[in-house]
């Protein structure tokens, strides 16, 4: 009985610092975890769930923090319903204070996307009346409608606001980016503050589509996917013992041709996503199928040649429209679930299986040492300081498989190498883009993103690129402001 | 008496193999330096030039070597009567075969272009007729009009046949590569055989532009180049122990609206270049002048407004055409010249001053120990396997200062480093297209030049890259054949 309190009332907690590793014995009680952007329903709940699913940490206090307070109720009243319907323990506050929610922390998990989708389609809209189709931050290898790079300025400085208040606050906190763009934002964080940031996304589920296309059951194949955010490639696939890609090829022999989305999501097997395969010579994953070059991508047509009708994925005019119509209807939902207390949240929410988020079974890996596999958007410096992916620095985040327990992040060994292919004619590329775009940002210096858009295929004339830019700041003042323009 | 003779007829030979350094002492009249594209005239009598004015070679054999006789007759003719006039003791072989030039040769210089700019004007035309203003080799980075590396195929050809037969007759000969593309022949040369191979470029003499309009006496200037060949940036530059930039910044605040050019090559102070400085914070030297990014290129207008009128630099449809005239009156020269037994030969040719290229101090320098500071491309590999660019591989090919003796060739410690803004918004691009383009050429593999041809905002349509591959195809054999079209 005693042993049995214990083990429910006590954890550790693990302080990593760059060189040494602490562990204290703490009262589980104190286990705090801020939900940054809780506005977020589905999300929230997601993690909820998988917090109530989760026995060893479901005493914790849950802080959801959110500026718009009427998502924010609805998200609290949602949550804590939830948690009593599953019979968890589990405790919440909410706040529109970032530094309170943040206060006592072990875990900040930041899904926030300032200014939202109406935002960036604002700044959609000015780059397509200059003739760039999909917006500015559309890009190369970034094709991906909210993965804002260029425009998204308000986003870079929250996402420094709440490193710099974890910095001052809970120095020894996790910081878990879960909003976009993780590549350019796990860079700008771990260059600009010395927080833990480890960036999260579920794109390399993305494997599944493949797996489930090729009848395989996941236990028998031994994969792994290595890259940057929304970038990664299945550089290892064997399916008992047997080359994957075998499989794959005679799939494509027999089945391509025949290949419909279902949804403009469904992309992972689509025409664009088996050229790219073609040509490098392994599958991009995920989102990263998403994000070819501008072959697949010219315009609405080109997308739907490579990505499938009706839609053309995701990323065309039509496919974004479907996506936000969807989140529209979420919204309204989530409005509806929270004013009708007798709503089935169990029905639309089932309690029996986990969301799939990474988030809280990384939470309870480090916390209780409940050891797992996950693909995580770390520093690209291995346990001996060796370089996980050869071609580039180690201060360079990448997204690899890695096993996670009380004792840290323990990234796999790339085996076989990502292909030079794809490291010279993709990654690189892309790599050089974050970098530029990170420069833009910490030395606020415009030209920088000028230079970047006299790179770009859409880019005709200085004027055009002059237009655009003015017409940028005109209308997001945090951007004009950072710029000085 | 004795010991004179021994001077004048005995040298060393120099054997550098990848680890190992062997010295023999043979006899001097054994030197045997191969010309390659020898009927290039004033090329070729530059460097014959330079051998009369050295005394330590004035004995050695010459072999001129060129596929067109008669070009090859008048170099001879012209040769041997300007070596009689200087009274030098050189000696010559002419041949139109290459194995007979190479076999027991100790130096290699290779000035050949295959197919001549008729051919390179060809695929400009087919290039233009698709869209692609000034062709398609014409590259962000490298707008150089004959610096082609991507319809080049009979050049890369003759490169490694080249670097073929010197690895089968004389291993341990120097491959002098002078012929363009440097940067892309190097790599080549030096990843797909075992020679010697090293890059010669004048490039890094528009430093001198640069002491002259600011009126520093070159002795006085501590300076610096560094990058890759047509992509070098004066990385240090020291005048009387101030920074030199400051009277740089000067002249450009006095007297940069007033600058006209005098020809199409003189553009080292152009507008262009100076936005460049600005954007970099530091300045391209040479050639590299001309490889801005497309900002600066988009059509001949836009040159003009950059490199200035009437001409817009030398890679406008006008300058180029410019040059071409004076290549032309060059030729009808040489001619005359040779079929003229009484034409003053020193008047042209004036015997007093070196010619400023680099190849014959750099023999000098190895054979007979006369040390000289030369700017290089070898590679990215310090004297204990260091790298002297940290940003690049070992195994890429970089033009940096040298010091050259007996001993071989001794990078200097670039110092300041290349500012990371080169580095990732100029040299990384730059040596990706580097990487493509010999990623293609080595594994015939079309899709990759296809690939890079998406890349290019030049193109509008998968239809555009096919067509112009295939036109490129139709009329350049060595092309149609390399990728099997």
């Amino acid at each position: 009985m005693d042993n049995e309190l214990k083990r429910s009332n006590r954890r550790q907690r693990i302080n990593i610092e760059r060189d040494k590793l602490k562990i204290e014995v703490v009262d589980m009680r104190d286990l705090k975890i801020s939900i940054i952007g809780a506005g977020s329903a589905i999300f929230s709940l997601r993690l909820v769930g998988d917090l109530c699913r989760t026995k060893d940490l479901s005493n914790s206090l849950v802080s959801l923090m959110d500026i718009d307070s009427e998502r924010l109720d609805a998200v609290y009243a949602l949550a804590t319903r939830y948690a009593r319907l599953l019979g968890s323990g589990l405790r919440f506050e909410k706040t529109a204070d970032l530094r309170k929610s943040i206060e006592g922390a072990d875990f900040v998990i930041n899904t926030a996307l300032v200014g939202g989708h109406a935002e960036q389609a604002k700044m959609r809209a000015i780059g397509e009346k200059h003739g760039y189709y999909r917006g500015i931050d559309a890009q190369e290898f970034n094709m991906v409608s909210d993965y804002f790079t260029l425009t998204n300025t308000g986003q870079f400085n929250y996402f420094l606001k709440i490193a710099h208040t974890i910095e001052e606050l809970v120095p020894n906190a996790y910081f878990l980016l879960a909003s976009n763009p993780v590549f350019e934002g796990t860079n700008l964080i771990s260059r600009a503050s010395g927080v833990k940031v480890v960036g999260f996304c579920h794109g390399h589920e993305g494997v599944k589509d493949i797996f489930k296309v090729l009848d395989m059951n996941e236990k028998d194949v031994d994969w792994q996917v290595a890259g940057f955010n929304h970038n990664i490639w299945l550089t290892r696939f064997r399916y008992r013992g047997a080359d994957g890609y075998k499989f794959l090829d005679s799939w494509i022999e027999r089945e391509s041709e025949n290949w419909k989305p279902e949804d403009p999501f469904d992309v992972q097997l689509s025409p664009g996503v088996i050229d790219m395969y073609r040509f490098y010579g392994k599958i991009p994953i995920g989102d990263a199928a998403r994000n070819g070059s501008w072959k697949y991508n010219y315009n609405d047509e080109v997308k739907k040649k490579w990505y499938g009708e009706p839609w053309g994925g995701a990323d065309s005019s039509e496919g974004w429209a479907w996506y936000q119509k969807r989140l529209a209807r979420s919204t309204a939902k989530t409005e509806e679930m929270a004013r009708d207390e007798n709503y089935d949240l169990l029905k639309e929410f089932p309690p029996e299986k986990m969301s799939g988020e990474q988030h809280i079974p990384f939470i309870d890996a480090i916390v209780n040492n409940n050891g797992v596999r996950l693909v995580l958007n770390i520093r690209n410096s291995g346990p001996e300081g060796d370089l996980i992916i050869p071609s580039f620095p180690k201060e360079v985040i990448i997204e690899v498989p890695v096993w996670v327990d009380s004792s840290g992040i323990k990234p796999e060994k790339i085996d076989p190498a990502i292909p030079k292919r794809i490291v010279n004619m993709y990654l690189t590329p892309r790599w050089m883009r974050m970098e530029w775009a990170i420069e833009a940002y910490l030395s606020r210096d415009i030209s920088i993103l000028k230079e970047f858009l006299y790179r770009d295929p859409r880019t005709k004339s200085e004027e055009q690129v002059e237009g655009v830019i003015r017409d940028i700041a005109l209308s997001n003042p945090a951007f004009k402001e950072h710029y000085s323009l």
